[in-house]
């Protein structure tokens, strides 16, 4: 899109007014590149045909910086919506959208935002149906904050429940942990390595979708680890299901740089978040295929089993380390990193 | 809620992490204030039962300050979704329910709004079904700030759409106009009234509801006018419909001391922000029954015809003022009360 020919370059509290200029932000950015059918209305809300179950979920994102290697917080707020709505067993439909945005903001960082938006909601098969802007004063916010709820058609075989899983069941995940963690940290730090770390930032609704086609209720669980990482989830199923966690720690994929990064700066790559991964809970007759299936898909090339369901010790997770000890992955308490998405 | 057994006087970072903390908070508070059958799974998200067609709206709530006479964000939060779902003509059900709070915020204001919050959903007949909290570093946020996404089945009788209006069309609103703007604004500068000028912002989806029972498809649009106020949300309706409007000054109601108020801090009550009101458009065969019944809800008893569609003067908004004469009414540039909801 051409700013050059809206009028304005930065987010003024007026865009925010519900008045003229708000109406202008909305025609020259928003209803341009969103157009559809639903938002063309431009009602108080849109009207959707739904039969049947549907799942619905909601996230602010308050990440700070708003651009990094490997996503923006654009399509991050389209990810994180995707990607739980998918965790539910459902199709993602339609995405709601709210911005907060700080007065000052370049109207080019927000066109950049709106862009990566329309792209990500594009590729994750997703339509934005109805949404809001809201401006605060300078100091008041800090650049933008996004919502998304999500709407998703429950997949027709899916029937995800935690209290299906029994002691044997695999768990399984996608690929490397602790990237977008370690992206947004290394970016807020300055720091270099090697090679760059971006964002695992993705939409997982595909491989989610072709993992109930082929599995369908043999798949007991799908979580995405995001903020808390791979260890919160963990200890969150556990006690939920008041079972025990087995774990291996070679086999949890973790780029070598990754690691490196964690260890410099002292965090456990179990804690960092992620935006592209996600477990899953399957029973055992069917976990090598599984593993097939996911190896077999862009997203889900490093895909592992990584441990097993056990009633041996109900609430706790247990990780065999890489020199063959056992140690307790406990919860999370307080923070690692803030505003990681 | 007793908050003396929390562990916790203000929120901090690290109830924003995902972790422990952010479990503390949401069983010691959320979970334990809305608790249902669908919020119970703590999944990602919720999975309801839909059938036919939905109406679906999303507001972020930004308000300062955050409590005020005649409300709080919390309870503003809930009744200005509610509306958006129910001007779609549509019966309000599920609410998501996310949260930006500003670090530091007092566990005791968080606990007052999330109480309001409640009280607000069982009176207006949704429940919250999934949510979202992040934390924001000190000055990165404002305390609160609040994201609803509401979702309601469409009403069996419900044709609401401006393509059915026409030439001769009645206009009313339910009540009077401006308190909530004038509330709020007298609430930030200080000021004292004779009475003290409450906002009105309540769930107008009931009375709604009732008109759409009894007047079916003779009823072409609701519209509630909140940021912006009542003379924006006409000029869109004119221009979007290409129809032109004819007002009554001295029928649009209009306490004296709002007047007063408006008049004495130099702003036009025509743009001041409501939120308790709305705008229906109907039949001119009904206008005397729809009046009737608006006045006999508690939510409609100021209720009054206020104009008429006509074809005489396409995209304007023209006002019979009190002395005789006639004006037009331009649309709202800029911003006249920012962060009013």
């Amino acid at each position: 899109m051409s700013i050059e020919n809206l009028g304005f370059e930065t987010i003024n509290l007026g865009h925010g007014s519900g008045g003229e200029l708000t109406r202008d932000l909305l025609d020259k950015i928003i209803f341009k590149t969103f157009s559809n059918p639903y938002l063309d209305q431009k009602h108080d809300g849109s009207i959707v045909q739904i039969d049947g179950k549907m799942a619905i979920s909601t996230d602010s994102f308050v990440i700070t910086p708003i651009f990094f290697k490997g996503g923006n917080i654009g399509e991050l707020a389209v990810h994180g919506t995707v990607n739980d709505v998918a965790m539910c067993g459902a199709i993602p439909k339609y995405l709601s959208l709210a911005f907060i945005v700080e007065e000052g903001m370049q109207v080019s960082e927000f066109v950049k935002v709106v862009e990566s938006i329309k792209k990500a909601a594009d590729e994750s098969g997703v339509l934005i149906i109805t949404g809001d802007t809201k401006v605060v004063e300078r100091g008041k916010g800090d650049k933008i904050f996004i919502n998304t709820t999500g709407f998703g058609a429950m997949h027709p075989k899916a029937n995800i429940s935690v209290q299906n899983i029994k002691e044997g069941d695999a768990i399984l995940v996608n690929g490397f942990i602790a990237q977008h963690g370690m992206a947004i940290m290394s970016e807020r730090e300055g720091l270099e390595f090697e090679s760059t770390i971006e964002s695992d930032s993705t939409n997982l609704n595909y491989l989610v979708n072709d993992l109930l086609d082929e599995f369908g209720d043999k798949i007991k669980l799908f979580r995405d680890p995001t903020r808390g990482g791979l260890g919160t989830v963990l200890h969150e199923l556990a006690n939920d299901v008041s079972v025990g966690v087995d774990l291996r720690e070679i086999d949890i994929p973790l780029e070598k740089q990754v690691a490196a990064a964690c260890e410099m700066l002292g965090l456990d790559p179990m804690y960092v978040a992620n935006e592209g991964v996600f477990l899953t809970v399957v029973d055992a007759s069917i976990k090598d295929e599984v593993l097939a299936l996911m190896q077999n898909d862009t997203k889900g090339k490093n895909a592992a089993i990584i441990g097993e369901i056990t009633l041996e010790h109900p609430n706790k997770v247990v990780m065999q380390s890489l020199i063959g000890g056992k140690r307790i992955v406990s919860p999370l308490v307080g923070e690692q990193l803030p505003r990681i998405c």
